[in-house]
């Protein structure tokens, strides 16, 4: 299997530059004595989170005629916003296929960056997604499968390491490891010193079991829909599973309630609003007795919903 | 009265580039229409707010031998937490005054940074510092009084010029004016094209009334203590007046329910946690019938007690 390299993410910093926020690296002055706490806030790019850098990737290496055809993406989440947000900068029509139980305010800030939605039926979203590509003629963008995708999450590592280029560890949240793939890829490459953490929720720990088996295992949705971090209920790839093996160093599991504590200190602490998925880096951080020096924590989005911030905020004051 | 010139504001700028984050400015595609929106995120500072640029500024103009005799100031807000810091940073003591009713939570958030704090009752934290810097020979940096500080808080719109030369309006909270001195300044001279656009709470507006009047109003304590926006109740020198009546083209006042709106507004559409005092520029925006074009809101600060913004969070779903 060919994996991605830090030639391809270098590539993709430069393809997709103009398109997405550089975010500065925050130095948060209220981490752990021995271990300096820095923090990524991709909760500020455009759609609110790091997806847009992957899609912006994958269209930008679409050759003009076949993007003109436009995209097809399936999602409940982030990455439809991302490819809808990247198709309308590109000027290229994007249908993205979205379960019919995705809450509306989702479904209207898809359909604001210009989208055509179309609804479906639990499960049938891969195969309605399909029947798109088909009647329309535009190209599938997968949320994590796929090795441009990879490359353009990959670009926040190489971010990192221009910052602060003696990082010891890096935190990324896991769910279908396309974020943790590319950042980890660049790491690797670019601060070969540095100690590579992927966090789960303990109720989605799927990759955690896998990579301490040597093969990719399978929880159930039900099982992974337990948790309150909604970006993180999905699985990694075959692809995606191969550069976890060999980028990240450990995962580390944490709590629903490590989660919660750690939305709210991003609010109180860091100022930002995170979405639970977005604050679970922060939470193995706390959790780990990692090894000292400078900590990254990848603060991935931003997109919680309302009544969920302001219970979380309510209950930890 | 010597005004600050563009030449000490980029001066500044090169001074302190090394201590504070070079905050991006975040396009908020929900902005009005005619009126694309731009926010420039100071509470992702160090301390939470902008004030650590005049902070850093002010100090880095001393004189090492002085400098080294440490600082003196007096604030329950922001400011305190900038001179401390940057005292830190250059290794150089500093006392700060602070009323004996401060939150606790802001007086050990100051003493975090290794400052001591010496509490005084009210009305008397001019005359305490005073004797301070009697008694430690240090150097009084003032929170808005003074050119250095000025010019270190002006560095804001040297990034918005560099980042959006088009700007067609800037929107800046005012208080003791030395943000909108400073900031005013830099657009004036960076972007002349651009309208400036101070904003106060309608129940702390001695500087719109001001104005209007062409020359300083005295609105009592009492009277501007009124406004939850706690960083919006000081009122302009004789310096900080002199350049608000030179660079301000108007001042919008918004109501104490506008400013809670954009708090909420910039939680949840823009995933950043504004003090009321930082939002207060958001209000303006959305209140006022300015120019079309891009508009900047300078989000000034993030310091917002844990209990007023869950209340706000909870009220604004």
């Amino acid at each position: 299997m060919k994996l991605v390299t830090i030639d391809d993410i270098e590539a993709a910093a430069r393809r997709i530059e103009s398109d997405i926020v550089r975010t500065p690296l925050l130095a948060a002055g209220w981490g752990e004595p021995d271990r300096p706490l820095w923090l990524k806030p991709e909760n500020l790019q455009p759609i609110g989170a790091f997806k847009i850098r992957g899609a912006f990737n994958a269209l930008g290496r679409l050759g003009p005629e076949v993007r003109a055809r436009g995209v097809v993406a399936y999602s409940s989440g982030n990455h439809a916003q991302a490819v809808a947000y990247a198709a309308a900068a590109f000027g290229v029509p994007a249908h993205i296929v979205m379960p019919e139980e995705t809450p509306k305010v989702k479904v209207q800030a898809t359909r604001g960056h210009g989208a055509q939605v179309v609804l479906c039926g639990a499960g049938q979203r891969e195969s309605v997604a399909a029947e798109l590509v088909e009647s329309t003629g535009g190209v599938l963008i997968p949320p994590f499968d796929h090795p441009d995708v990879i490359a353009g999450q990959g670009t926040i590592g190489v971010e990192i390491a221009t910052d602060l280029p003696d990082v010891a560890s890096v935190f990324i949240p896991i769910s279908g490891g396309g974020l943790a793939s590319g950042v980890g890829t660049a790491i690797r490459a670019l601060c070969p010193q540095a100690r590579i953490f992927g966090v789960e929720p303990e109720l989605a720990a799927d990759t955690a079991e896998g990579l301490a088996a040597g093969h990719r295992v399978d929880w159930s949705v039900a099982q992974r829909n337990r948790t309150i971090a909604d970006g993180l209920r999905s699985t990694p790839s075959a692809l995606t599973f191969a550069h976890l093996q060999r980028v990240i160093d450990d995962v580390i599991t944490v709590t629903e309630d490590q989660i919660r504590s750690a939305v709210a200190e991003l609010a109180h602490r860091a100022h930002l609003v995170a979405e639970p998925s977005g604050a679970v880096a922060l939470a193995g951080y706390r959790k780990a007795a990692t090894p000292p020096g400078p900590a990254v924590v990848i603060v991935s989005g931003g997109n919680i919903e309302p009544p969920v911030l302001a219970e979380i905020l309510s209950e930890r004051q």
